[in-house]
């Protein structure tokens, strides 16, 4: 069964308005990244909404666990921004069962030439093929039990609690 | 404990000589990838060889294998040229036990445009931390047991023989 | 005799602070771009001021016209932020005489993937060892004169006036 | 009166062939580079060949120069592998008066992260706008007779004679 990407918006997907000066979203990179990749491996990419996360409201994650529940896949990727990632893998871990879901981010925009995006890419869809049902932040070619990380805002990673 | 990385050489780590148009091995790229990825994986990289992999010799694969064997860590990332990736995978296989061993490449150069290596190179240090013992290839943005494996080389692409 | 070259900030420098989300100056890339086009032309770099150009005061024009009349050099090249570009053009030309001096920018920051950065870079060097004494601005492949010329903002792009 | 750009080949267009790791030519990706510099310089693009400049023959230089004779524009600029770009510069100059020609190259192809392309595009545009009647050669961001200089091999770059 392919896996489910679910597009959310997030340092990611973000361009450079070059009118302006400022950072906005157009269209998700997912696809043009998965070419990148050679990926092969079967995706179903939906975009939820396309927002910084620091603007992400209850209602958004809401719709966000609300689609992870409804659609019939088991394995699911959501592209997410990082600072907010981890409230969101809370909403979602309330809700879902028995699904392997992972969140992933970028520090820095796909398009911009220092980005980690393709790396978390790599990394998220092997972990959410390999991991156990449970919800996930991968960050930092690691992965983390959605109640046992934060983001350190200093340094701009991601860590352990305890 | 740290996962081991052992460079081989393979395209991942090809550059550009722009004084005679050909294309060559210096330094690996390893550690500028991972800090491209931002990557807090422990790691400890090594390099065995530097070599295209249809240069690789049967002394050659049994020094990666005898690399496995001897290293401390149980977990294991090699990159190699995607051309014969899977025979030094099965070398290895034939020799080494108990450990979690992935063998990974790239289409195109790291140092291109259009390469696919830090995406993979994402997939391998995911892959290497969630599969039990075994050898594997990953690429494609999938993980294939070693005797279950083989490059098509007229689409460039990794598939499971049956 | 070489080429000077002001650097004055703008979009030119600007980069990507991953832990807030911000565009921010550190130091010009001037340097790095020279060498990455193989420029082989002598020139002697030095920052004024790192400054988005919508930020630029009358105080700092006059350094800049300053800094072109006092150096020993009659080529000059200015890096600039695009908004303003032309008042500052304006400021130098009535100050300074009987030099060639060429300024430029970028809509798109070097670091970032879509950057016009490089193309500019290179034809402002063209320009400045090929016109006749006199202030201008090289935009979009082309050259004009400080006092006829002028950003059309909607499309990011500079036209002549009349 | 618009500017006309004549492709020949060379490093600037080479691609990197993922099947079996060589180099070889597609399409040309001028159009592609002048939309990334945001060009706003009239050109009208003609592929007059597509070859690695070790390859062309007499003949092929004698096609060169008479579509240089024959084209309208007397404003032209050549793409042209680097190798043997003076000898094509001078079976030009015996056989065209009165225009301003700058065969332009690249050291490393341009979709290779590395390259100079866009650069020298960029001087070369430049140059042909504001040189008077001659073939020159532009490369390193500078302008050479084409009867005044050689590539020096060993280092990858263009020096006068004298």
């Amino acid at each position: 069964m392919a896996i489910r990407i679910f597009i959310t918006g997030g340092t990611f997907d973000k361009e450079y308005n070059e009118l302006n000066g400022s950072l906005f979203f157009k269209d998700t990179h997912l696809p043009e990244m998965l070419t990148l990749g050679r990926s092969r491996v079967p995706v179903d990419v939906r975009t939820l909404m396309m927002i910084d996360s620091l603007e992400m409201t209850d209602t958004d994650r809401e719709t966000i666990a609300l689609n992870c529940l409804k659609t019939s896949e088991d394995k699911i990727v959501i592209t997410h921004g990082t600072d907010t990632m981890v409230e969101t893998a809370r909403v979602i871990a309330e809700k879902v069962r028995g699904k392997t879901i992972v969140l992933v981010g970028a520090m820095v925009p796909y398009k911009f030439g220092s980005s980690d995006g393709l790396f978390n890419l790599g990394s998220a869809l092997a972990f959410v093929q390999t991991l156990p049902p449970g919800v996930y932040i991968t960050m930092n070619g690691r992965y983390f039990n959605w109640d046992n990380v934060r983001k350190n805002k200093k340094i701009g990673e991601f860590e352990k609690i305890k």
